[in-house]
């Protein structure tokens, strides 16, 4: 019967790639995670939004499911296929298909990676300013699916914002054209909103017109080393009150440690607990000072104890290294990952909290904490003990994760900040969403995907 | 029945007031659209969450349509209530309810007039940025229900980028608590921005977080006087090359009469067919030379006819006034409005598209143009001739808004801009969405408001 579907797939739409080797399947079955076993039907790679609606409307006459896929660098499994779906990837549809000096937009194929993104900006004298360290890998339609954030949201807010129109193809293979790259569109509601974020589960991306902004001014890295935590937020708002922010992250000692084992430079001696890169708006000599005057104030009250500012391009580019390569030299660690959010201003007090929890349940578990807490934003990436074997290492990080999810329910928090949901976080979604949400947001997938077919089982609980 | 029906309303709700006056259920059956007979059932104005949870569901039980109700300043029938609705007005529900200095938001409850919260954000020194003309009677729910836009979105954006969080009570009486103000949370569907621009069709807003934002740097409005509409967006582009615009804003001569004759004062002499009021960063010396640069250059270029900088904030304001006074100076002549939009780079020729058509069609009657141009969104006045009775006037009008709309469509535009559809639009508005998303949204609409009682009539087609 599968046979028989494929082989009328491909009868149907001649120029569609079809891929069934075991090492496609093992290769675009999964994502950044590894705890499924990729078990796809099928590859197929379309070359145009026409053999999309295809894939999708034979999908729907076989009630076969569809992975809609991208650079798969996605951290909650959002596109793993591990249940005989058919993986619908992106990646021959990445060409740039226009650019607007007036809109000033950018027009793009889904499976167009980050950077590519950034580079045809550029070419214009202009910037598409989401950024995050996968930029090489993941495609744009990805972080259109997750609303992906990443390090410069404290100065440009998520992809959302970004948006200004996109084409998808619905679970019924019909190709909606929202918004159409509109500033001003008060004329029903807003679907264009509804798909950025929903992992696939309500449409594929086929089409997306990006909105691009001036570059920045120069401006100026600082890595900053601090006492302790209670410190953290009090620099950033040391520094938000004085400078104008793009970019404010923070890392342990412990993160540190793996990145500098991993071939990073250190910046700093001697031992700090917690540090802070951060990038600001650096235009003259006045912006200079105002930094400078912000870290001897950080100093005399007892915030920082150490910095260093980079005299360069290639100095500024190790600094955020320290950041940026932080996940690369984990990922040896086999690490279990939490990706949380909760309101800036609750950030003190939650951090007090986890900490407690994640000392007392991980006693001898190494736990590397980074993040964006500038939004409010923290990455806890929990290291794999040699010892453990993958399944009772997993069992224990789910016992914690629901620990972490209840407090974070306290604190209104999240417990997806820009991952997404997909299949790591699924069975905590109530945590982040009230029954009634969930049970809205099960209607509304009726509505888009009336068979279940799209990317099914990811999401929800 | 109806009598029971209200009399079981107030013993379930003590607190409630209800209003059967006639002259409140005009007064509350209408907005500033004056084409429809007011006929709501009763006035019910909650002071409570709980209040408006108990009328939603008392409307379910008796199966009573309800029509939100703010500020009532709308101009496409959204809040009218002409058939037997209960109005719920939010007025009574219109303080400050909280202001985070680390979050940088203000949480208020729906019937709060825009100007309270510019008001209540500055206090706090900062600013909530959307602004326009209504700014002293429209709700912030109102806002929030048409995604508002107005005079600064070139520089801010539209009410969407503004909401945190959003309380909303959703067709089933149920309280959603809709992302609790994060700014990074990517756990499922956005039904936040779903809500937003809705016009009342899937939920009541109960309370909203704004965020807020530092104060501009010091600026400076100019007023500039055109030769020809070509030079419209060749000016824009000039200016926004060389300022950092907070607004951009034209008007017609014959949009300049009205608004002289209802008291505002000439700012520039001799007949000019456009005029542009804009406002752009001036922090320094630098910037004010760069606006005469501008100047002189579009001067040279043919483009500008004459100018005049202000010189003090009152010079400013009288300025604004040439812009702001222009729909206050129409309503005596019972404007019919069209609140179109098209992408930025389409402005041009679909600006020639329509000004041939309005003449073709608008032989004997005055035409008044005016609007946020940066933002490819135009304002037309239609103004009724005293010799045609409103009835024939409203006819033509729609005649010609057919046109337009398929005008639009051939230019990929929207029929509301900022407005909303409400009823005023709704048999338009297949010329901006496709038969496959108003079918969506109506599945939408059926999740959240299974009894189709929220605003019924209103925005569908």
């Amino acid at each position: 019967m599968t046979d028989q579907a494929l082989a009328d797939l491909t009868r149907r739409l001649p120029e569609l790639r079809l891929l069934t080797d075991a090492g496609d399947l093992e290769h675009y079955g999964r994502d950044w995670t590894r705890r499924w076993t990729p078990a796809p039907l099928a590859i197929a790679l379309p070359a145009s939004v026409e053999d999309v609606q295809g894939i999708v409307r034979w999908a729907n006459e076989y009630k076969v499911a569809v992975v809609p896929s991208g650079g798969r660098t996605g951290l909650s499994g959002g596109a793993v296929a591990a249940h005989g779906e058919l993986v619908l990837s992106l990646e021959r549809m990445n060409r740039v298909l226009g650019f607007d000096a007036v809109d000033r937009t950018l027009t793009v194929q889904p499976g167009i990676a980050l950077e590519a993104v950034h580079g045809a900006a550029r070419e214009h004298g202009l910037i598409y300013p989401v950024d995050f360290a996968a930029r090489g890998s993941c495609s744009i339609g990805g972080n259109i699916a997750t609303n992906a954030g990443g390090i410069r949201v404290i100065r440009y807010g998520n992809t959302r914002e970004w948006i200004a129109g996109l084409k998808v193809v619905a679970g019924n293979g019909e190709l909606l054209d929202l918004n159409r790259g509109l500033i001003k569109n008060s004329s029903g509601y807003d679907l264009r909103q509804l798909m950025i974020g929903s992992e696939g589960t309500l449409g594929i991306v086929v089409e997306a017109t990006l909105r691009l902004t001036d570059p920045p001014p120069p401006s100026q890295v600082m890595l900053l080393a601090l006492p302790d935590m209670d410190a953290l937020m009090q620099v950033f708002a040391l520094f938000r009150r004085k400078l104008s922010l793009q970019a404010f992250e923070f890392f342990t000692d412990v993160a540190l440690k793996h990145v500098l084992a991993h071939g990073a430079q250190r910046a700093i001696d001697g031992e700090h607990p917690y540090y802070v890169v951060t990038e600001f708006d650096a235009p003259d000599e006045r912006a200079h000072e105002a930094a400078l005057a912000a870290f001897e104030q950080g100093v005399k009250q007892g915030l920082i104890n150490d910095g260093v500012m980079a005299q360069s391009d290639a100095q500024a580019a190790a600094l955020w290294r320290l950041r940026e390569g932080i996940t690369e030299s984990l990922a040896p660690h086999k690490p279990y990952k939490n990706d949380i959010s909760v309101r800036v201003s609750a950030v003190p007090a939650f951090l007090h909290e986890i900490q407690a929890l994640l000392t007392r349940e991980y006693p001898h578990i190494e736990v590397v904490w980074f993040g964006h807490i500038g939004d409010g934003n923290l990455h806890i990436n929990v290291l794999k003990p040699v010892s453990l074997s993958d399944a009772d290492f997993i069992t224990q990080c789910e016992h914690v994760t629901k620990l972490l999810a209840q407090t974070l329910q306290g604190h209104g928090g999240s417990i997806s900040a820009e991952h997404g949901i997909g299949l790591v976080k699924r069975s905590y979604l109530e945590s982040t969403r009230s029954l009634q949400e969930i049970a809205l947001m099960r209607g509304v997938k009726q509505v888009f995907d009336p068979n279940g077919l799209l990317n099914p089982g990811k999401m929800f609980p």
